[in-house]
C-alpha cells in the first residue's frame, strides 16, 4: 500500500447522483472523505460528503478549487466534458484513466476498441445521414437499432428500425447527432461482469449477474446468473483483457449477450454500475468499495460472494411499495430523492436467496 | 408504516463519534437525512451528515435549532445532560426515551431496576463514604470492584478492590463521586444480546455474540457464542423484557455473564454496541440500521444473520495492521480519527467465518 491514501484522505467525486452517494458511504467505511462535484443542488451524493460543490461544468474556478482540495478524482458517470476533465488532470491524478471515459463515450469508439481486442459485439456501422443509413441496413440488415453515438443512456436516444421504412423516422430522432446503427444480436439472456482492477495491476471480478430490462432500463439483477462453467470463465477473462488493455483503475460494468456463439459484448461502463448493487448484500468487500479501494490505491477484495442475490430496482411509482417492502426480510437502499417522476430510478432493495451456491 | 417517517426526514443524532458515523450511513440506506450534534469539531460522524451542529451541551439556543431543524432525535451515548435532553424534548421526541437514559447512567438505578424485573446481577451496594464502602464490603466481600456510579466506560472509572487493604485508596480514586461497589461473579465467559425494539412494541433480537475484553476494553465479538439453546432462548426473552420495560424504541446492547446458575447481567447500554458491530457483514439489516428502523417508526428486521462473524476492534496502535488487514479478505470499517491514541477506537474489522451455522 506504498501508493495508498491514508484514513482522512479526501475523494473527489465528479456526479453527486445515487452512485456517488454509495461511493460516499463506501469510502466512509475505509476512514476516507468524500467531495462531491454536481451542477444540480441537493443530489443523492451531497448530503453524506464531507464537502459539496454546487457548480457548472464550465466553471472553472469552482473546478479548480474542487481539484486543489482532493488527493484524487473519480466519476459516477462518463460524460463529464473533457474540458473539465483537462483542468482537474493538471491538478490531481484522475482514476479511472481518460482512455476509459473516451472509449465509453463514444458508441463508435467504444465498438472498434472492443472489436481490435478481439471480442465479438454486434455489428454496427457509423450513420452521419440519410445515405450512409442505407448503406448501413443494406449490410446489416434490419431489425437494427439506430443510437446517438453519445449521451445516450437508459435506452434514451435509441430508435427501433423493423423495416426499411422506419429509417426515416429513426433518422430524424436522431436531430442530426452523429449515430451509429447495430445489428439485432439473437440472445438468450444479459449478463453483467462486475471487474475491477487495482492501481498495482492486479484484477478481480464479481460473479456474473444476470439483467432484465423493461422499457430499456434495468428492472433486475439476479445472482448466480444462468451460465456455464466456461461461460463463466469467458466473462471473467474478456472484462480482465478490457481492464487491462485501458490500464483501468477502478471498477467497471461489462454488459454481455449470451448467444448460442458464445458472449457478445454489450456495452461497457467505466464506473460502478446499477447491475452490480447485488454486491452490497452478497459480498463482503461490495462494487462500491471495489472502486474506492482502486482509486485510492489500496488491494482490491477478491469479489468473493457469500450469498445468492436478487436485485430489484425501484423506478418511479414503486417508491410507493417501500412499506410493504420494508416489513419483508430485505435490504432497502433508497437514494433521498424528492420526487418520483416516471422512469426514475428511486432506489433498489437486495433480497437473498441462499448461502451462494 | 403509519407513524413512519417518510424518506426525506431528517435524523438528529446527539454525539458525533463512530457510532453516530455508522448510523448515519444506515440511515442514509433508507433516504434519511442525518444531522449531528457535538461539543467538539471534526468527529467522525459530521463528514457523512447531511448537517453538523458544533456547540456546547449547554447552549441552549444551538439546541433548539437542533431540535427544530430534525424529526426525531436518537444518541450515540448515554451521557447527555438531562437539562439539554428536557429543552430538546419540549420540541421534537426523542427514542430511546428518557427512561432508558435516567436508569443507564447510573449504576445503581440500572441495578435496581434489573434486580425489580427479577433478572439476576453482581451482588451491589451504594459507596458514599467510608463507612458504607466498609460496611459493602462487610456484606459483599472482597475481590469486589468499586466504580463510580454515573460516566463510566471501557473500564474509566473504576478501581478493584482485591483485599481489604485496598479499600482506601479505590475509595480516593473515585474523587468524592458517588460510587457503587460490585461483587464479583464466576462466569466462564461474556456474551451480548443486541436487541431492538420498534415504535409499534416489536421486539427482535440479533443472535448473542461472545465477547473478549482486554484492560477493560472490548477486544473481539464471534458470532456465534458459545451458549446452549436453552441459554440462547433465556438471553433473548430476558433482553425482550427489559425493552419492554422501558417502553424501549431503538437498539440496546445488555451485556450478560454466562454461569453456572445462569445468565447475569453486566450492564445495559441504550444505544448500537460494540459487541453488535459483527452485524453489520453478519447480517442483511446490521444494528445501525435496525435503530435508524426503530426510531424512525419503520419495522424492524429480524435479526437474522447469514454469515458467522469475529470482529475485532483496532484500538490504538493497532492501525498500523491497516494495510496487512486491508489485503486479506475482511470488512474494515475505519472511523476517520486523525489521531491513534492508546485505547482510542480507531475502527474494528469484521471476518466472516462460514455460513451462519
Amino acid at each position: 500500500m506504498t501508493d495508498a491514501l491514508a484514513s482522512g484522505s479526501t475523494i473527489g467525486i465528479l456526479g453527486g447522483g445515487q452512485l456517488g452517494r454509495m461511493l460516499a458511504v463506501a469510502a466512509s467505511r475505509l476512514g476516507l472523505r468524500c467531495h462531491v462535484y454536481d451542477p444540480a443542488p441537493d443530489g443523492p451524493a451531497a448530503e453524506v460528503c464531507a464537502a459539496a460543490t454546487c457548480a457548472a461544468w464550465d466553471d472553472e474556478a469552482a473546478l479548480r478549487a474542487f481539484a486543489s482540495a482532493v488527493d484524487v478524482v473519480t466519476y459516477e458517470f462518463e460524460n463529464v466534458p473533457a474540458a473539465s476533465l483537462d483542468l482537474i488532470e493538471a491538478i490531481v491524478p484522475i482514476r479511472p484513466g481518460r482512455r476509459a471515459l473516451a472509449v465509453s463515450q463514444d458508441r463508435i469508439d467504444e465498438k472498434d476498441f472492443l472489436r481490435d481486442l478481439g471480442l465479438a459485439t454486434a455489428p454496427y456501422a457509423t450513420v452521419d445521414d440519410a445515405a450512409s443509413l442505407e448503406a448501413a441496413l443494406e449490410r446489416i440488415g434490419a431489425p437494427a437499432i439506430l443510437k446517438t453515438r453519445r449521451f445516450g443512456y437508459d435506452g434514451k436516444g435509441q430508435a427501433r428500425i423493423m423495416v426499411q421504412g422506419d429509417a426515416a423516422a429513426a433518422l430524424a430522432g436522431m436531430n442530426g447527432a452523429p449515430a451509429i446503427l447495430e445489428g439485432f444480436v439473437e440472445f438468450s439472456h444479459e449478463v453483467s461482469v462486475i471487474g475491477a482492477r487495482g492501481l498495482d495491476g492486479a484484477v478481480a471480478c464479481f460473479d456474473p449477474g444476470e439483467n432484465r430490462h423493461e422499457d430499456g432500463i434495468l428492472r433486475e439483477t439476479t445472482v448466480p446468473a444462468r451460465l456455464t462453467a466456461s461461460q463463466r470463465t469467458d466473462a471473467v477473462l474478456l472484462a480482465a483483457r478490457i481492464l487491462t488493455a485501458l490500464d483501468y483503475v477502478g471498477v467497471m460494468g461489462v454488459e454481455l449477450f449470451v448467444t448460442a456463439s458464445g458472449l457478445v459484448v454489450n456495452e461497457i461502463a467505466p464506473r460502478v454500475h446499477n447491475s452490480g448493487h447485488w454486491t452490497q448484500n452478497g459480498c463482503l468487500i461490495d462494487q462500491f468499495e471495489q472502486h474506492i479501494r482502486a482509486v485510492a490505491g489500496w488491494p482490491l477484495g477478491d469479489g468473493a460472494r457469500h450469498s445468492d442475490v436478487t436485485m430489484e430496482n425501484l423506478i418511479g411509482d414503486d417508491v410507493d411499495r417501500i412499506p410493504q417492502i420494508a416489513a419483508t426480510q430485505s435490504a432497502l437502499h433508497l437514494y433521498g430523492k424528492a420526487e418520483a417522476r416516471p422512469g426514475r430510478k428511486m432506489g433498489h432493495v437486495n433480497r437473498l436467496t441462499g448461502p451462494a451456491r
